[in-house]
């Protein structure tokens, strides 16, 4: 498998240093990514440190989130939805692959909900690829719970990585990457636009988990 | 388990009629609605033939739509989008459990994509919902693709039904009805208003289908 240099905007919070962890154990480079450097380096000393042992793990290092962004081939996006159009207008994306896993909720007494982006007619994806048109952006790793990701197993056989973007080879690029999470590549979900349905889908797994205790993804079955 | 006596409005339908043959392959009394009962009669012979041989099958026959719901204890609303409020209004639902498995989708040259119900902040569940305030309204069977549902095999172990609605006892009706799918109780998803997450995510299986020339369906992971 190519090896690339990922970085992980938002890299402090659980979905993206668990996600950084997953692509550093398969041996890719990873810049975990935050407002402050300072904030960022002990975040990528705690996943080295976790990855001490596997063989073929990559570098992990910290960095402020633009200069994170610097000599990276992909750049995920992990960051909450609030802030996320300006944080995203800072970072120099122009010709990169750009993977957002920013799901969009909001809570209320009666539970999870998605939030309705452009009035219905767009999604965190979407507004990133419109505020940096020159990345290639995809949306994927919307479903896989920090908490599974975080943990020891080589993969999270059970789970599937569902991947939309309207650049075939950024969306090959991530449908690759996915297997570091599962084993296996990720799912072609089509195109970018149906992000608008793969980020609040969280919502009723956030739902599902809350209910049963646990903590639950998505399986594609007849694939 | 308990036996119900469902009516299936738009039964004539690929899904109506694919979910009326699993309901009555396990035991339920099935009354497959139409517009006119004449085109619904030779629909209920079909399925009726479908199941000669299956030992405890249900009965399965045609009436217009309305007075199929008459002595029903469930109503499955499998009607295309278009026109669904107008037929909903039409038909005596108080009191009773309503399924909605009605996904609104639209399609154009980039594929299927979700309907923006009420600006984002609704569903047709809901609609249902606000249409029939004095029915019971869940969300269910979105996912399950006519042509799987219409095969042999007794059970479709690898896909799961998932549930939403506001009143836990036709919640938990539906979950029961979905063990006729798939051989165990169906998810509890939450709230009605995830309706809005689950209609559209058809549009996600519809463009995985396309690409992977298959029938697929949802699975939850850690359940």
């Amino acid at each position: 498998m190519t090896t690339y240099r990922i970085a992980v905007i938002g890299g402090t919070g659980p979905q993206g240093k668990a996600l950084g962890y997953r692509f550093a154990r398969h041996g890719h480079t990873v810049v975990i990514g935050s407002r402050a450097a300072e904030k960022a380096v002990p975040v990528a000393a705690e996943v080295s440190e976790r990855l001490a042992g596997v063989a073929g793990a990559g570098e992990v290092s910290g960095a402020a989130n633009a200069d994170a962004c610097t000599d990276a081939d992909v750049v995920l996006l992990a960051v909450p939805y609030d802030g996320h159009d300006e944080l995203v207008a800072t970072l120099p994306l122009a010709g990169k692959v750009v993977v957002s896993c920013v799901n969009p909720l909001a809570f209320d007494k009666a539970g999870p909900y998605g939030r309705v982006i452009d009035g219905g007619e767009g999604s965190a994806a979407e507004s990133a690829q419109r505020i940096a048109p020159e990345a290639h952006v995809v949306g994927a790793f919307h479903h896989v719970s920090a908490v599974t990701l975080w943990g020891e197993d080589d993969y999270l056989p059970d789970e599937d990585v569902l991947v939309c973007g309207d650049t075939a080879e950024a969306k090959q690029v991530v449908m690759e990457l996915a297997s570091c999470v599962t084993g296996r590549d990720g799912i072609d979900a089509g195109r970018l636009r149906l992000a608008r349905q793969l980020e609040p889908l969280t919502a009723v797994l956030i739902s599902i988990n809350k209910k049963y205790k646990t903590h639950s993804g998505v399986r594609i079955s007849g694939v």
